[in-house]
Order: structure tokens, then C-alpha cells, then sequence
């Protein structure tokens, strides 16, 4: 059974610049969910769109077959690091239909504050 | 009237491996709220996908008509239990249209943090 | 413009049994938000539905034309109230398009948690 | 490639009336993210709603090609400022395919709060 879309947009990306908290788990991230659940590895193309520069990527993401993913913006580093601090959305294009949803911990304070949404699919 | 889809998915799925606070109430958990508005029970499978290993499941679940099921992750036994700290996402596959949604209360800090989203539902 | 859909549901329900901080702005509450952009009332029929017990309802509900309005499930009372620390569900059939988004704050705790997503419509 | 709808509805908006912690960063704000994937400018009418008065705007947004956008409401002035402490909901109209997601950072108190949900697109 093939779940999902090819093509997903985060409008929201903020990654905070600072954390409090024991790392790395209660260190401040962003992350994609993206689940996989066709016989064969998604192979995404990932591109990050700013306010007020040109788009980054793509950054190459792989998926494996009947697997599950949790992408951390934080780790992301070829073709360049996602900059703290600074807006930014994401748009996901793969070769098999994925799912994928947005979540956020944001740890600045002594007390964490969580978000979470789905993505939005191009029909 | 029926109102929903066959076929859902949460991409997002973690449930704390600690608590704080008065349980069961206040214990970090994971949930997928179902609704069934028809007038026959939903027989639901229910397929957890992990980051590097095979799927686990068919979890069998069934929501009666006209009813709504608040689903614990925690609470999951058979075939297997889910692992607590761990990234995981779900697939559900209905004989009857329901909705599907998730939220997680992460009780890990003296201050709670919730979030929730509709699930991805196929066309 | 007409705007949204006319079948809307919401999985997910739940208003805390308790709460702390200064009311009424910071009681804990569940609220529906309901957007209205036609040039006309919109008639809503809710109808709650329970994990153990028949469904609730039909609660009648009015939006203005050009008008939003954000339902608190706290202040139903007719046909009846909605029990407080119980998990239901809704759903809302209106005769005109509308858009319905789902929130709660959580005061149970000195540090509020909240949550919101977009409701499923109904394709 | 064209990725988002020309018409989208937040039903939720409530900026609070007060803040607590350093500023501008950990202002209370409401938010609607949009994300213009097009080799040409967005052009977007914004209008609020309310609960007992009529319309305002429209609101003139324009997010640059290939850019994305974090509007703050608290930053709208023309014509007229988004009051405070009130509920209202949005509806953005754009002459080419935008995604739009909504966020709230709430800090009335000491332990900041979060939300965020993909907005309603019209099919």
C-alpha cells in the first residue's frame, strides 16, 4: 500500500539559538518526521527557502524501505548548516509517496515548549 | 452520514521514557484519538515503523459504533510492547471511514508540554 | 468566496477537571473556532460523541455572516453539559461553508500548555 | 514547481494581551509563516474576522520569489492595528500558490507556551 505524497511543505522553521536542559535530549530542534512505507528507500531531494537570501540545498535524504526517519534541521550540514535563530521554511520532494509532519522543542526556558503539525501535501 | 478515511498516518511518535507528576493522569503518553460515527464497530490493524528495524504489528483494535477511542501508546501489549524512547510512526487501516488524531502530553519536566495534530489521511 | 467545508470533525477531546491561574482568561478550556465567511448565518449542528455512552446533541450553534466564533466546550449546557475529565469527540454539519480549527489550554499546572490543529473536513 | 493554494484560512487568532520574559524574542505574538516557492512575488490580500463587528482589511502582503515570510500580526498597521486580548480569524488570498501555517508563542507566564497548525487551504 503506498501512503503519502510526493512533494511536502513546512512553512514554519525556526531553530532557537540557545537550550537549557540535559543534551542532547532536551537540547532545542527541529525536526521533520518522514515516514516510509513502500518496499523501496525514498530518495528526497530537501531544499530550505529564507527570508531574505536565495534557497540552500538540496540536501540529499534517504529513507529506507518500511522505514521511519526523524530528521534533525540541527544535524543537517552538506550543502551548508541551518543557520540559529533565523526563519526559514522546507519543501520535500521524493521519488515514492512519504509522510510528513513537523515538530518543534523548543527548550530556552527551564520549561519546554512543544509544537507539532502535519505537513502540507501538494495534491 | 460517514465521516472520514480508511487510511491514517502519524509520522511523529515518541513517548518519554520518564514522568513527573501525579499518575496516570500526568503520565507522559502517547495517543491517537479515534472517532467512528458509523452505526458498525471499526476494525482497526495498526502498524508501528521504527528507524532500523522491521515493523511491528498488526495491533488489532476496535472502536465500537458511534463511538470515540482514545488509544494510549503505552498501553499497546500484543504482539509487542513500544519501546518507550524511541522514534517510531504509525499506520492505521480501517473497514470503516474514521478520524484519526495524535497528541502527546510529555510530562518529563515539572511543566507539562502538549501537542497534537490531525493525522495524514489518504485520498 | 466561500470558504471551508460543511462536515467537520474533531477526534480529540478533553477539558481538564481542573485548573490554576486567574479566570476566566486562564481556565482550563477546549475551544472549537469557527469561521464564517459567508454573507449569511451559519446553522451548525454539534453532535459529541462518548468512549462508553450514546453520542450527545445535536447542540445548536450560530455564526453570524462575516463572523467568527470561538466555541468554548465548557459553556454548552443544552442538551446537557459536557462532562469535565472525559475523553469525547465532535463533529459539526453546518449549512454553509465553514472553517473549524480545535484548541485547548491546559492550567491544570502553574505553567500552561496548549495545543491547536485544523479539524478534518470532510472531502 | 507550483507548491500551495491561492486560498487559506486560519480560524484561530488571539494575540494576548501581555508578555512576560526578554523582548522582541519572547514577545507574545501570533503568526502566519508563508512560504512563495514561485519565480514571482506573492501578492496577497489579508482580511480578519471577528466576533461582533464587521471585517478588516484587506491587509496588502507581498513575500518575495523564491522567499518566505513570518508575519507577525502584532506588526499589521494598515489600515488598522489587530487588537489584543481578541479573538478573530484570518483568510489570505494570493495571486499565485503560497503554503501558510500558523504559530503562537504564548508568555503571559514564566514558561512560554506553543502552538502551531497547518492553515486550511481551499481545494
Amino acid at each position: 500500500m503506498k501512503i503519502g505524497a510526493k512533494v511536502w511543505a513546512i512553512a514554519e522553521g525556526y531553530i532557537p539559538s540557545y537550550s537549557s536542559g540535559p543534551q542532547p535530549e532536551m537540547l532545542s530542534h527541529e525536526t521533520a518526521c518522514i515516514l516510509n512505507t513502500n518496499e523501496v528507500d525514498a530518495e528526497i531531494d530537501l531544499t530550505l527557502y529564507f527570508k531574505d537570501r536565495e534557497p540552500a540545498g538540496p540536501y540529499k535524504i534517504r529513507v529506507g524501505a518500511r522505514r521511519t526517519f526523524h530528521l534533525r534541521f540541527n544535524n543537517l550540514t552538506d550543502p551548508e548548516k541551518v543557520p540559529l535563530g533565523t526563519d526559514y521554511s522546507s519543501v520535500f520532494v521524493s521519488n515514492v509517496p512519504v509522510v510528513v509532519q513537523h515538530t518543534r522543542l523548543d527548550s530556552r526556558q527551564s520549561a519546554n515548549a512543544l509544537l507539532s503539525t502535519i505537513a502540507y501535501s501538494q495534491p
